[in-house]
């Protein structure tokens, strides 16, 4: 299981509001059931098996494309742990027990 | 008003858990009750001017150099934008608005 | 085609040294002679078709955990163009120009 | 000393094409003589004094707005490292050094 987080970013767009490519590309994630997501201000998380996410992502990559954009950039960052469980709860979790404790 | 995601990775740490690492730096932001920020499982998300968002990410990427950190690698990513006011709550808002609509 | 670069960096390897991980990484280059790659301070660039950059790096940041890392952080960022040809060349070229036009 | 590497990106510019932006923020460097740089084909990997980088950087960012952008994403990645020297040459060489070793 990995987390990761995923930026998909159309340039030349005339207008610099990319919300509406944003969310079509999370549309891309109902497809796969067994990966849970989390959108943040700056990025879509995602946890789940890396090889679905990969998978995944190169679709949301697509997407803006099919809207017309010209050019796509996206941001694909991977974390991924042999010695134990990540999950999206657990890594801020274990931040915030730090900080409180 | 710039929104911004921050990830401080210390290398050659000998645990791969840097959650506390993570946690020390996160206290630097109490020095900056002027801006704004929101923990997400990837990185940091902070709102506010740009030149003290600069100034804070600079000072948490010290930090684990302070706990015995050998070496540091931060990202950086800042989203600003002219035409309207940028905000995290905005950013994830007019997606959803989106989605729903 | 699709320009990429790709970081690969193991967390908790003891030594913040992490060039002997990053050559094992390259050596997953040779295996798709239909990539061409350039090695750079901070990233390996990749061109060529975006699916194929997808395998490989998948199977690249694989590469830490036979080694013995337990844990890994791979960053990826696609450029991907349909109005014209995109090449690591061309790229450096048109701002080269630019600069000196 | 620090190696980082800097994208500035202009969102909804009309035109896919983001050289002559990339071009006017490498001007902003010509200021800064003691930074060395070099252009890659994802981004400009800048090598110097922390605070100085960000300074600059922080005027890099700026750039695309001059010229009328009305939204700019940058992304910085900063590795700093205490326990040795690290430049541009040096990170590369050392992985080669190890291809060919």
């Amino acid at each position: 299981m990995a987390v990761c987080s995923v930026e998909v970013v159309p340039l030349g767009t005339k207008s610099p509001s990319v919300s509406s490519y944003v969310a079509s590309c999370l549309k891309i994630l109902d497809n796969y059931p067994d990966l849970e997501y989390q959108l943040t201000p700056m990025s879509t998380v995602i946890e789940g098996d890396i090889e679905r996410i990969f998978e995944a992502v190169l679709k949301m990559h697509e997407v803006p494309f099919s809207f017309g954009a010209k050019r796509v950039v996206t941001n694909l960052k991977v974390d991924e742990r042999m010695d134990k469980e990540l999950t999206m709860k657990g890594k801020v979790d274990a931040v915030q027990s730090k900080l409180s404790g």
